[in-house]
Parts: structure tokens; C-alpha cells; sequence
């Protein structure tokens, strides 16, 4: 598929407020756009009428196919006809075959060129400037925690620092609890641990937290904290090696001389987060993560193709743009490849999703898992449709860098351009790896709608749909269905998007934040428990 | 090993506060029990001197072993030596070979009598009487989740619902939200699926919760309220179906409307529990959920028998009580094989002990991945010491069930009696799926110390040393090291303990439930994520 048609067709539809919207010429079915759907007799192209209701987000077929036809949309064989359909019928999943996996082996390897476009200057936000280079978006005292025994004498101490110490230190945003279910009763050394241990590490490290790191461990726990933070690690802040209450220390005598070493600790941190102000900051220092979820048919439509425009102009920025969801861009692999930059990240791409396909294989199952009931009453059919509705939001720049689950950006030596996360397509897990990785903004397209939030960075949430933007107008941040509405095009909310994320990387609060919705950090962890 | 023997072994020796402790006769390692460890030079028995400083909790040689003599303890091998090591010296991890894990092809099946004892009568608790026959030992309003899409939003009632209603229904002890990371993002359809549902499912359904349901769902999440409670599952107080809160419903206008959508469900079922009083039930109605957990020597040496006393007295009062923990039973599944009641339970331990190896080895480890810094610390090993000392929990009865993780006992049929509830040995894992089970009661010991504790479930922590009970005197409930100390004997602390779980099912509160601490459930799922 190439996206610019794709763009320019959707653009030149929506303006007109269309019943159904065909996402590329070649395609033989389209989505029907309007509330509440259509019903049969409706006119939907000057030669189809529909011969049944079609639900909002569902296809329709646009000609006649025979049994074993390819239902095309983005251009791509989204599945093959299990019987013949009409013009004009109701093309669900019960009427298609799923095509197989693409094959690992004969990919193209970075043979797309990148689209020509100018570098965007002069873009800023109001950020943290911390000492490694990086920049957040919020200046949070977090609280890394090796084990999740400590969990509940944490949520206490952070409950009281909360009342009794931040109201003194009005310039830091929060305190978060670091919180998981990693650190003991787990395979430490099985091949796969390294994932959870490091994501739990680069968290710590996020630039949200500005470099200063404070550590609760139990004491007895397989994950020690020198374990979890190895020498070369620790950031500047802490010079004199990371500050580590230790619960089991001999020196604690009763539960209160727990929470007093605690908030004494967090107290050092809160003096020195509080001494920072936001400066202009170019807009290359962002690290965005993109994610979808709850999607529906218009995710592909409206919100995801936005957000990749919006992409666009952030890699333009020179800031690094993250897309993820390994089983959401497994069907599209070969737009990855081709996109990649390098055959190295060819490469690294294919080696990432072989790498999950006998993941799910161990466990028997494969890439149609993904797509969930909300998924099929929106319109999805099958993880290929729903796929090439994802990859969308990556827009059309070439892809700079793989990370594998719980990697580092910085790490990997990567400051800007576009990036492939691999990650799980599970919300949590998927925002919880793009911290790890460094995000300091979280951009999240739905079309079901999911209050979705995380207390560690904030979170803009798109609707695909104005109808879901009206009723949760509270939750949502933006608006994409504005696009099918035909109130304005993808261009133009990729910059509102754009705006609005230099807007909220400055401090403009999302409605996940004002609400203090967040959800717990959700580790990725294919070693077994024990 | 004969535990009777053992026992009176312990508690012969124990009276004269002795400087180690040997826990069979035939043993030819013993275990330092001073505080600080023991000096060389100390004469530990009449010919035995030790040559080198020895830590508390670890083992010294009794005798001269050759290079490949086992190492005895419990009466068991549980090592053999890699070097010849004299008597006198520290035996350690490093001078002990690992044994080999038990086949599980000629164990023997159902063997052993039950021991004789008189059935106990006329001891009862304060409880709460469900509709289905359970009791409760608390009065709690959970409520349930299908996804974690939904927990900001639920926990944001949950604080309103606490400052707001609960004042005003006294008799409720609490409200929770089972909150998890299950749901959606998962493979739903994997072989093993049904075990993270499950366990959802039974916890909604936990005796403490007073068949009262109520579910707050999101709408487009794989594991649908349906799927989590098909019909028959739903318990009696909900004759008009579960209350079940679906947040994308399009009655859900704004935020707001969500919150006072749960606030109001859940005051429906908080009128009902506040109408409910304690009232004597018998000791039989006890569900008992053992577990140890940041373990040392002395956890297998005190607290443990001790544990395993009350959990003779609590199945000679009729009472259920699990033991759990798959990699801490493994090496003494001989032990609970002979143990069974009939061939079917001893082939149900079996085909639980298969799965586990299975499970582990496609993970690329084995039940050696158990064993923690802390436990090695503190004395143990390897695994087969820690099992050794983990099963002694189990007391002496016959075991009359077998329940697979997630499992519930009513649903088995199963109304008293010792039974192994096969779970993971991770301690919030375990709970959980105790929890499951339909445990009522909790108890947990620990020598290095943990500040574990549940929302759902009263957790009694015991220690198994003077000086952790001393140090953590506000968060240790019962201090199993007075055994240790020569205070008291393993009968005696196994009445304490049995008498005071009937005092903290009548409403007594744990320093856990004091200070509110409580860790987050935490699922076992085997299958992949998406």
C-alpha cells in the first residue's frame, strides 16, 4: 500500500462526509462511516446498493466476488472469499478465510525510498533538562521497587509522602510507586529473564524521573538490587551510588522505621527535583510512544493515519517516534522491511518477529489470537485487517532502529527517527516496554474507547470516532473522527496531533491525568514463574 | 522421615535452648541456632568442635563425610559431598552436590496410615454464613474486574466508595477491587487459558465476599463477563444475574456518569452486607491456606512444624486446609504420594508434579530455579533442604485432594481435610490461587521476613526467629522462634496457633490488616501474551 495515496483518497472522500470510505482504489470493499450504519437500499457507490444492514465500521462489498476471491482493503488481501458475495452484502469475518503468515525469508530489504521531505526547525516544548542528555515531559520522584513484597509498605510510604512532604515541593509533579510483580518467585536466570529485569532498570531510568534513582528492595529477594543495577548503570544524580532501603537491614526495628527511611530517603530526591524548572527544549528531545487499542474499523481511517502523519513531522523534528505490537505489524512485515533503512534493521525487524512466532508457538497458539470481540463489532475481521490498520500510524518515514522487549534508546545509541519497538500488543505491557525504552510521551488511538493512562508519563488518548468522543467527552483528548465527519482532513489533525503533543509534553494535563487514572505497570516476562 | 520423631526430637532438644539443632537422628548435618552464628571452637556436641565461624540457620558436619557421602537432613539426603569435609566444618552450598530430582514413575501410592487421633470438637469461630454454605471471616464488597482497562476507573470509585458510603454501612469491613493483568492482551483461546480465568472467576467467588457480585467490565476485552461467568457460575444473591458495570455501554456519558454507575451497584450490595452479623460457626467452616515465603533454616525447624501441628488440629476439627507451593513439595513428592488417601489423589499429585517439570523445562529450568539469595543466607542450600522444610507444614494427615491452579475446592467436592492445592511457590501467586481455592484464612511463615498481606484474606505471619520477631514486632504475628529459644515446644505453639486462627477469623485483627497492607493479586497465566 502506499500511504500517500491512501491519504490523498481519504482526504478527498471525507471532505464530502461519505457513507463509505475506500481506503485505496484497488480495493473491493468499503467501510461504512455512519452512526448507527446503513441500511439495505442504501446507495453507498453510484452502482452498489446495500442488500442488508451494514453496522457502523463494517465492509461492504463494492462488486461482485467469487468463492476464493481476495477481499482487498489497503490494497492488501485482508482474506479470501469462503463463498460468493454480491455486490452490495455485508462482508464479516464469517464470510472470509484468514491468508496464512507472510514467510521470514523472502522479504524485500530496504528497498523503499524515503519520502522526500524537509527537516521541520524551530518546534520547542517547555521540558526538564536532565544531566544524561535527556529530557522530561514531567518531573516525577519515582520509587524502583526489586520485589513485590515491598509493594505494600511502598503504597504506604508514598501515601504519606504524598500528604505530608509534597505539598513543600510544589514544583514536582508526582510520586510514583514503581510497583510490579517481578523480583522473586520467578527463574532469574532462565534464557528469557533478561527481558523483565531490564525493563524494570530502563524504567528507573526513564527521563520523566530525572536521573534520580532510589531503589526499595526486601533484602532476600532473587532480584538484588545490585542485580538489578549493575555498576554503570546508576545516573549522575546519584554519585554516591543509587540510595537503596532495604527493608530486612537490621537497622529497621518495627514498621515505622520502615516508612521514615523511606520518606527520608525520597525527601533528599524531592529537595533536588524541586530545584528544577522547564527551559525551551527543540522538539527532537521527544520520545514518543504510539499505541492503539480497543481499536475498531476506523482506527485505520482516521485516528492512525493522523497519528502517522503526526509521526511524520516529529521524525522531521528529529525527535524518535516508537511503533510496537508485534502481532499488529506481523501481516505488514514486508512494509517494515522495505521500509527499513539498513539491512540491518531488516534484519532485526525479521529476527524480532521469528522470535515471537515460536513464542506463541510454545504456548500453541499464533498472531490470530490478537483481535478480541470488541475488535469484530467494530469492524475488524481478522489480525490482517486489523494490522494493516496499525501499521498506519508509523507514517511513511524510514525505520532507524529495532529495540527488542526492554531495551534502551540510548543504549542503543538511537536520538531520533523512527523506531520499532517489539513488544506484545497488550496495552500495559506494550506502554510499560515503551517506557522502559525511554518515552517521555504517550500518544493512544481507540475506537471502542479505554480509559487507559499510566502515572509515569503522560498519555494522550484519540478517539476514531465522533461518536465516542462526544460520549467519553472527558476522557478522550482528541477527536479524529472529525476526519470521517468530513470536518477536516488527515493533514490537518496530523498537525493539531503534533501541537498538542508539544502542548502536553510542556505541561498541558491530559484527562487521564487530571483524573489520576493510571494502570499498574505490567511486566513482559516469557520465563516461568516459580 | 517420620515427622512424629522428628518432632520429639525438636522438642526434647529445644527445652535446653541448644546450641544446634539436629532434626533426625540419623542426620549427620545439625543447624547453628545462636544468634550471630557460633565461633570456631565451639563444642557443639560432646565430640563435635567446630573449625570455622558457622552463621545462624546454616549447617555444621556432625561427622567426617567422605567425598560423595550424602549429606543427611530431615533423614534425607539432601546433598552429597563434593570434597571429604570433617566434622566440625560449615557445610554449605558449595561443598553439596544437588541430588538428582525423585522419577515419578515408582513412587509409592497411598502407603502410609493415618496417624490415630481423636477427632476435635466444640471449637468454633465468629463467622459470617453465606447463602451457599461457606463462611466468611471477613465482610468485604469486592468487586470484580475482566480487564485491566478498567482499574484506573475503579480504583478512582473504590476511594469515593470508602469515603463516601462505606461511613455509612459500619458492618462492611472493606471494599476491594480485584484488580489484574488479565483479560485482554492475552491468548484467550491458548490450552492453557482457562487457568487465569478461572482463578478470576473463583476469587469473585471467595467466601469472604458474601456472594455478593458485582463486575465492572470494559466492553470490547477478550475475556467477556460472559466468558468469566457463564450461567451456573453466578452465586445466589444475584438471582437477577451478576451486576455487571460495562463502562463503554452508551449509557456512559462522560466520566462521571461511570463512577456513579459502579458507586451506585455497589451500594445496592453494601446495604445487603451491612445487614449481616458474625455468629458461631464450627472450626470445620475454616479454609486455611498455608504458605512460606522468604524462607530460612529455622522455617523448617519452628515455624513449620508448628504450622504443620495446627494443621493436624485444624483437619482433626473438620476443618480444609491447602499446602501449596510446586517446587518446594517436588523433592518430597514420595512424601505425599504415600500420604494420599486413595491411588486417584496420589495420581493427581503425580500428573501436577508432570505438568510443573513440563512447565519449568520449556522454559529452559528446572525446580532448582527456586532458592533465593535470601534463603541461601539464611541457611538452605538448595531446594530439596527447602522443600524438605516447606512440607513439614503439611502436618501429618492423609491428603484427601488435589486441586490444579485456579481450582475450587467446591466445586471438587472437597469439604475438609488436608489437601495440595498445586500452585507456584511465588508467594503473591500462590495466594492468589489459594484464594481461588475459596481460603478464608491465611497463614504465612517466614524467617527472612516479608510484610506480605492480602485485601481479600486476614494473613497471619509467623516467625520463625526470636530476633526477626523482635525486630519486626509490629508486623510479626506470631513468633515461632520462642521453639527455637527452648520457651516452648511445637505442641504448644501449634495450639497458640490453631487457637489464635480462630481468633483472627472471629474479626482479631493482623499487623497486616492494621497498617492495610496488602499486595496486588498477581495471576498465574502459562500462556503467551498478544
Amino acid at each position: 500500500m502506499k500511504l500517500e495515496t491512501a491519504l490523498q483518497e481519504v482526504s478527498a472522500r471525507t471532505r464530502a462526509a461519505p457513507l463509505v470510505i475506500k481506503m485505496h482504489p484497488h480495493d473491493n470493499v468499503a467501510v461504512v462511516v455512519r452512526d448507527g450504519g446503513l441500511p439495505a437500499g442504501a446507495v453507498v457507490e453510484p452502482d452498489v446498493v446495500l442488500l442488508e444492514h451494514v453496522p457502523q465500521g463494517h465492509k461492504v462489498a463494492l462488486e461482485g466476488l467469487a468463492k476464493g476471491d481476495p477481499v482487498r482493503r489497503y490494497n492488501v488481501a485482508i482474506g479470501y472469499a469462503l463463498q460468493d458475495i454480491a455486490a452490495g452484502r455485508w462482508v464479516n469475518e464469517h464470510l472470509m478465510q484468514m491468508p496464512p503468515a507472510l514467510g521470514l525469508d523472502h522479504l524485500p530489504i530496504a528497498t523503499r525510498q524515503a519520502p522526500a521531505s524537509d527537516v521541520l526547525e524551530g518546534f520547542t516544548f517547555q521540558g526538564y533538562r536532565n544531566a544524561d542528555g535527556s529530557v522530561g515531559t514531567r518531573n516525577i520522584l519515582a520509587i524502583t521497587t526489586t520485589v513485590q513484597c515491598v509493594s505494600g509498605v511502598v503504597g504506604y510510604a508514598v501515601r504519606r509522602i504524598k500528604e505530608e512532604l509534597l505539598p513543600r515541593y510544589p514544583h514536582v509533579d508526582d510520586v510514583v510507586a514503581l510497583t510490579h510483580t517481578y523480583g522473586c518467585g520467578v527463574a532469574i536466570d532462565a534464557p528469557s529473564a533478561p527481558i523483565p529485569i531490564r525493563t524494570v532498570r530502563n524504567i528507573s531510568l526513564n527521563p520523566n524521573f530525572g536521573n534520580e534513582l532510589m531503589v526499595v528492595s526486601l533484602g532476600c529477594e532473587k532480584m538484588q538490587p545490585a542485580r538489578l543495577l549493575p555498576p554503570g548503570s546508576i545516573p549522575l544524580a546519584n554519585a554516591d551510588g543509587p540510595d537503596v532501603v532495604v527493608l530486612q537491614d537490621e537497622s529497621h526495628v518495627g514498621f515505622m522505621s520502615m516508612i521514615e527511611d523511606i520518606m527520608a530517603t525520597a525527601e533528599r530526591h524531592l529537595v533536588r527535583l524541586n530545584a528544577r524548572r522547564r527551559e525551551a527544549c527543540p522538539a527532537s528531545a521527544l520520545v514518543v510512544g504510539m499505541q492503539c487499542g480497543g481499536s475498531d474499523a476506523f482506527s485505520g481511517i482516521t485516528a492512525n493515519p493522523a497519528l502517522g502523519y503526526a509521526a511524520d513531522l516529529l521524525v522531521r523534528a528529529g525527535a524518535t517516534v516508537m511503533f510496537s505490537e508485534n502481532t499488529e505489524v506481523r501481516d505488514g512485515v514486508d512494509q517494515l522491511t522495505s521500509r527499513a533503512s539498513t539491512p540491518e534493521v531488516a534484519e532485526a525487524i525479521i529476527r524480532e518477529m521469528a522470535w515471537y512466532d515460536a513464542y506463541l508457538q510454545a504456548g500453541s497458539v499464533d498472531r490470530s489470537a490478537n483481535t478480541t470481540p470488541g475488535n469484530k463489532k467494530g469492524g475488524l475481521s481478522n489480525i490482517v485487517e486489523k494490522a494493516m490498520g496499525s501499521i498506519v500510524k508509523s507514517g511513511s518515514s524510514k525505520i532507524v532502529g529495532v529495540l527488542s522487549p526492554g531495551e534502551r534508546l540510548r543504549d542503543k545509541g538511537i536520538d531520533g527517527g523512527l523506531v520499532f519497538a517489539a513488544t506484545p500488543a497488550s496495552d500495559f505491557i506494550c506502554g510499560t516496554l515503551q517506557l522502559a525504552a525511554g518515552m517521555n510521551l504517550h500518544i493512544f488511538t481507540t475506537g471502542r474507547g479505554t480509559p487507559y493512562g499510566l502515572a509515569e508519563c503522560p498519555v494522550i488518548k484519540v478517539a476514531t470516532r465522533s461518536e465516542l468522543a462526544r460520549r467519553w467527552h472527558d476522557l478522550m483528548d482528541v477527536n479524529a473522527g472529525r476526519i470521517a465527519d468530513g470536518e477536516l482532513d488527515i493533514e490537518q489533525l496530523g498537525w493539531e496531533i503534533f501541537q498538542l503533543m508539544l502542548d502536553v509534553a510542556s505541561g498541558r494535563k491530559t484527562w487521564a491525568e487530571q483524573w489520576k487514572l493510571a494502570n499498574a505497570l505490567t511486566l513482559f516476562n516469557p520465563a516461568p514463574v516459580t
